[in-house]
């Protein structure tokens, strides 16, 4: 779809962190930002290489900042903006926070062509967890589900 | 599979991780622990709700606290032992972290009977950004291939 000005204006903002996390040589050149009420409420640069987190996406980041924002672990009502079409990682991510809304720029093509390709891991997660080049096994013990039961009795717990 | 005594005590330490995060009402009812060389190296307890951060897995927090030890974004020669089968963002972090074998004791139907559905997630990644539940947009800027062109001229950059 074609942006309009103020769409534009929220992704230029997240090209511009992709590109000056290239410059400070924090990490992959990837920026997001989380939008709600015409207001950018948290940024996100990937920082994978400089914080020695494989986890810290530019879109994780920014939806780790925004909830910090709102003192809340759902993004209600809110907009991502991001430089790159999502992994499957960062998926996950936006389907537990859910956002409204998810905008990208870059493709998973173009973003294959310059060296990050997705596919491999599209691939694996639909797999059975035998299945996976990462192997994954099942390790049966009597324990396992004694968790469960304690969870659903427990007064303390705030569902999520 | 059936656990050897020592798999047993590793899983038994992310299940006793579970347990301890429902007593105190730290989050939901998951625990992770990363091995290397016979040593536990990082601990996640899913931390979703007292963090107000979505990406606060169990799995996630593990791979988090065992990069940062080694201070590396990689966990080569790894195992990751998870009180549950991942969900399908704790999956992607694994195939970002790439330990070399995932260990889970209760499986994702056990998890769904307590109420923790993934089935959902894992359905809605493999669709085409327009066809999804959260609406997925492809922004047409003319800066989206950009950013990589600097990435891939940038002499600061570091490959993961």
């Amino acid at each position: 779809m074609k942006a309009t000005k103020e769409q534009e204006a929220f992704m230029q903002e997240a090209i511009r962190l992709a590109l000056d996390n290239i410059k400070t040589g924090n990490g992959g050149p990837f920026g997001a930002v989380i939008v709600k009420n015409g207001i950018i409420i948290g940024r996100g640069s990937n920082s994978v290489t400089s914080e020695n987190d494989p986890t810290a996406h530019a879109e994780v980041m920014a939806i780790r900042e925004a909830c910090k924002n709102l003192s809340n672990f759902q993004l209600d009502g809110c907009e991502l903006y991001t430089s790159c079409e999502p992994c499957p990682m960062c998926l996950g991510a936006i389907y537990w926070a859910r956002p409204s809304r998810v905008y990208f720029a870059a493709t998973r093509e173009m973003a294959a062509e310059a060296g990050f390709d997705d596919s491999y891991i599209y691939n694996q997660i639909p797999l059975q967890p035998h299945e996976r080049d990462i192997p994954t096994n099942h390790l049966k013990l009597d324990d396992a589900f004694t968790v469960f039961d304690e969870w659903v009795l427990s007064e303390k717990k705030i569902p999520y």
